[in-house]
């Protein structure tokens, strides 16, 4: 494979932004940021092995994800996503056509959200496939969903249902099996193929306060992250956590509690704000079929991460999300 | 090793840039781009055992040339450093210490430049060191030093000296051996410290017009990529490429051609002007400290890249620098 053939198939046929000076081809891309908007921007990896399988997802799986990821801290910012650039270190047992594959399934993602591929960088490696993915979003400058914005008295929520991909992941690992083919294939896709929830993030981003992160690492490591950055203590309900009907189906017979508390990966959002905020974003989710939940409060009464479980019983949860380094 | 504890390591203790509105600890960072100003943007990855080895080279001079190596592209655009994420996988040979050498070498060169560190990702991986630095420079509206802009009759410059790195990789590797001992520690540093050209490329940018390239994988193949870009020829003169004193001491025993002429990593500027504009460039230069050396000249008479060897024979210029997929 020759690396500049390789990169004249990657380059798109179009530009959806018009604010593109400079794309690909050339040392670095350039483009003009739009008026009164702050710039933002994150990176994430992933390596063969460690956060895929080549065995358990096909290349256009593996590069949605790795696209997908980066699109949910975007959301956590309240961003409109715009641009991404792609580095990938390939080793010898990935084919042209894989690599390929990996594109086309950041190509699908990036279109829906009208953002342009403005560079990267494509190296051999002798080992795993690691794939880096930087996007750049843009946001009003008064636009902070921070993590250290929660307040004594916010309403905790999140976005659509949690613990699904923790169990699709479960289900492709062979650790779990369904009576139900289209449930099984349901929580595989939303371990596969997550939705950022980019148009939660920009109606949170308008709220006049809100704290926000995405669940990349589990609910409860998450709650901790606001809590800790906030300095307050946050109590959730158990009755209230949404949980999608297919996990339901799965709850009949496994206990689910780990995916949904600890799972991670649902790249939904979750955060806190006022009360009085929480009417009009639940009436704007509502308006735009958004499913947004409350599922606890914030008390500066306390400062852990409190689970009250069915039977009024409260329980302190700890964060232990997932965490690379711990072996 | 925790992995939001050796996040925490890394955080700055100081921003340089007033532009940063969220740094290092929540989803993405957030900055306010600069009046008027273009956001210049690439991404470069370093892969242990392809492009470094941890036998040749200290944790501090690999995180240096990750970074020197993202800035020598800015240069070539004509831009300002601003802004850097970093991704890095880590197998668990590196100790906690050397990685943090890593990013100590990134914040040297960081610092020389007031370049904030806006994030970055940690991940486990089972096999060889990864390294993706992302960088964000900015550059006045009008800036474009693009490859396709050479003319017919321009003039073709470099930055300082070439051939150095690739001489001091053969003496890093023992295929090559100066009884100065200094010499050989002048070529091992340029290799292992590259000097990104940002000051010539922001001189660069003041022209009229200017095409521009940085010296990654070699003066040939950056020449030729220049010539395809604005489908002219290209010569240049070998009696005037600029050698340094150290690599003239090598070339006294060994042939230093390929070096020179294929071996890249110099991370030195290339570009082409028009005569008018190479007087005003060569100016200020003169005045700055930095040396600028013309080398040749652009025709639309050929199409090729042409070397005028010393007996005024003329050759043809293969591309062949490194190419990472030919193997």
């Amino acid at each position: 494979m020759d690396e500049f053939d390789f990169i004249n198939k990657l380059k798109p046929k179009q530009l959806f932004q018009k604010h593109v000076k400079v794309g690909i081809g050339d040392d670095a891309a350039v483009y003009e940021p739009s008026v009164n908007m702050n710039q933002v921007v994150c990176v994430d990896t992933m390596v063969e092995g460690v956060h895929f399988l080549k065995s358990l997802s096909t290349p256009t799986e593996i590069g949605y994800k790795a696209l997908a990821v980066n699109l949910s801290d975007l959301a956590a910012m309240g961003a409109i996503p715009r641009y991404y650039l792609v580095s990938i270190s390939i080793p010898s047992s990935w084919r042209e056509e894989e690599l390929l594959g990996i594109f086309k399934g950041m190509e699908e993602l990036a279109e829906a959200y009208q953002m342009d591929l403005l560079g990267g960088d494509t190296v051999s490696t002798h080992d795993k496939l690691v794939i880096t993915v930087t996007v750049i979003g843009e946001a009003e400058s008064h636009v902070q969903t921070l993590r250290k914005q929660a307040r004594d008295g916010d309403i905790v929520f999140v976005t659509g249902t949690i613990g699904d991909s923790a169990a699709g992941l479960a289900v492709l690992l062979n650790q779990l099996t369904l009576e139900n083919e289209m449930f099984e294939k349901y929580l595989i896709h939303r371990h596969k193929r997550p939705t950022p929830q980019i148009r939660a993030g920009r109606l949170i981003s308008t709220l006049h306060r809100a704290s926000l992160n995405d669940i990349s690492d589990g609910l409860a490591s998450e709650l901790h992250e606001i809590a800790e950055a906030s300095q307050v203590g946050i109590m959730i309900n158990e009755v209230d956590l949404p949980i999608s009907e297919e996990l339901l189906f799965v709850k009949k017979t496994t206990d689910i509690n780990n995916w949904v508390l600890f799972g991670g990966e649902d790249f939904e959002l979750v955060g806190t704000t006022s009360q009085e905020s929480w009417d009009e974003l639940k009436r704007a989710c509502n308006l735009e079929g958004i499913k947004m939940t409350k599922i606890g409060v914030v008390s500066t009464t306390y400062s852990d991460v409190l689970l009250k479980r069915k039977n009024d019983h409260i329980m302190k949860l700890e964060k232990s999300g997932y965490n690379h380094f711990k072996k």
